[in-house]
């Protein structure tokens, strides 16, 4: 029977909920949280989970329980609802603008609240805020290794940064961060880019120390990256994020099996009509039009009862899955399983998700930060 | 001065507002609408526009203001919260699975619920759920018309879905539906395309006439075909979606003006860093990872202000926008207009908008079928 395929969520969702449905196996989630603990406990890595994945404070709690120092976030209405978990929170990213800024700021008043910052505009924002709030944010400043997106370019500019926070009232020199983003290689692979991505970290911090500043924070890693992270010499912590879910991109990537992906769509086909296709209720609004970079051609999911078939198209609200691959395409009805290419923007697309523990019935949990996009 | 730019409405958000922020324009919003409504009363065409586009109450009811005779939806859940506005809407989406079917039926004992359905288990589920409510659901049978998404391929196929509908209890035959979303020529080029589509259509009918069925509703169109919908000879009403706000995609195809986008985000620069690049705070979690088929290249959304930048690409939280072709770059902390791709999925992902009416303050609108995913 399909439906007890292995992975497969179908029988496991309630026969009366709706769907699509966002279906998270509780068993899985623990396990790669403490995979992800375990390796950072051994390379003596402090853990600061990236919560965008999830965007749960349930699965917050459980990070922070397997041993998480802090949380990270990447936006200030994100950092407002992990606060209420967790008295450390640090957003990965910029604030510029004056709303932003008084967000945080009001967040520091009662937890340590850190920001990563690449311009001297942010450092003097995040100042004035928490002068006017009568607060202190921690900054860390953001070098590019390669991934061209944000972070200075060179050793002076982040020195000077450095220096611009170490004597502005209002914020703290926390630390140097990099994101190696760029670097998708398999693990084995990763030893030449991230030794790289080392001694860029290091030839900036011994300037910082020429010029009398340290960094008690030194931030990398990705998911791809994550469990080579001691390859970065400096590097005393790490922010994964998909770690907690995984999903096609991960799988494709040789950085987990599809056994560790977490969270899977429980969909319907609701149509037949068209030889050789079904459609499932899961579109471009429950699976996004991300595709699977690791395998560009593998379209828009797996279908775990049919690894044959493929979702060739989205719509809206329509995933069209070619199955004329498949020995027994599934009967209109049906229920299948599907695992999204990117979980991160699929999870922020539901309000809830249902919550598989072993021996208790599914319930449903919030996305708790869900739609805090500021 | 940038901000002052046409179509700019980085001006007109309040400078305490977050951003990204989505803005609607109620001036061009009201024009969209009575254009589309002028059209359809010229050629005696009813109009029930798709709200999905949307899934606004008070945009709903202003298309209902100007003539509509009642609203298109996809999922029940978007049903149930436009049923709040409207005692008639129609579901072009398959309903085949009990909880969705009870949702449905529950609707339309307080008001008319049509389903399109493409198959008989559609048809059996729909009326065993319609009998167990106690009530009726209207059914138009859907026809393939080269999309190759949904629909039944055959007029035989056809007629016998319309027999089934018209001697099962609990459901009612309305009509026959067909989608030509494959049809994205220019509005001149579309005079073949849809003269095919009308013979389909038109011998379709026949068969349904020759064996004593009508239909009381014969509904086609899409937003780029919507204004050539007389083509369509049998055709009774269309059910556009994007044309209220219009995007890129519609731009681009030449079915509107740029003018004539009337929901843009207004974003923040958070990070020039990185030379020849400035960062907007719009990723693919507002603007989504949708490209613009009808202009491949051209990135993920236009800049208004900015209009040589080009929005290179995207992560979760990140735009990275190419600005080497601005003759002068947009400065860090300074907000821009950008009109996106594909503007339905956009609104998906955000709880609310501002609503821009002439004369009076910008307020916050809820997006009140977000979420309503089922």
């Amino acid at each position: 029977m399909p439906a007890a395929a292995p992975g497969s969520y179908a029988a496991l969702l309630p026969a009366d909920a709706t769907t699509p449905a966002l279906v998270v196996d509780g068993a899985v989630v623990r396990r790669n949280i403490a995979q992800m603990a375990r390796y950072a406990a051994q390379h003596g890595l402090a853990l600061r989970p990236h919560t965008k994945t999830h965007k749960s404070r349930l699965i917050a709690r459980l990070q922070l329980e397997a041993g998480a120092v802090g949380l990270t976030v990447a936006k200030a209405g994100e950092a407002a609802v992990m606060q209420e978990v967790c008295g450390d929170v640090m957003m990965a990213y910029p604030a510029v603008d004056a709303p932003r800024c008084r967000q945080l700021a009001q967040l520091a008043r009662t937890g340590t609240i850190r920001v990563v910052v690449d311009s001297a505009a942010a450092i003097t924002a995040l100042a004035e805020a928490a002068v006017a709030a009568g607060s202190t944010l921690g900054v860390l400043i953001e070098i590019d290794v390669g991934m061209g997106r944000t972070g200075v370019a060179t050793a002076d500019e982040a020195l000077a940064l450095a220096q611009l926070a170490a004597r502005t009232p209002g914020v703290r020199l926390d630390g140097l961060l990099c994101y190696p983003g760029q670097v998708w290689a398999p693990a084995a692979a990763q030893d030449a880019p991230l030794a790289a991505v080392s001694a860029r970290l290091d030839a900036t911090l011994a300037r910082w120390r020429a010029h009398g500043l340290e960094a008690a924070i030194v931030a990398g890693g990705s998911t791809p990256t994550a469990r080579q992270s001691h390859l970065l010499r400096a590097c005393t912590e790490i922010h994964p994020g998909t770690y907690v879910f995984n999903d096609l991109n991960t799988a494709r990537g040789g950085y987990c099996a599809l056994d560790d992906c977490a969270a899977r769509f429980v969909c319907t086909v609701v149509s037949d009509a068209v030889p050789g296709q079904v459609i499932i209720d899961a579109g471009s609004k429950t699976l996004t039009s991300d595709l699977c970079p690791p395998a560009r051609d593998s379209g828009h999911g797996h279908v775990v009862e049919y690894p044959d078939a493929k979702i060739a198209r989205l719509s809206e609200e329509h995933g069209q899955v070619d199955v004329t691959r498949c020995a027994r395409p599934p009967r209109i009805g049906e229920r299948v399983t599907v695992i999204p290419n990117h979980i991160c923007p699929c999870v922020n697309l539901h309000d809830s998700f249902w919550w598989l523990e072993p021996g208790a019935a599914p319930r449903r949990e919030p996305v708790d930060a869900r739609g805090r996009i500021s």
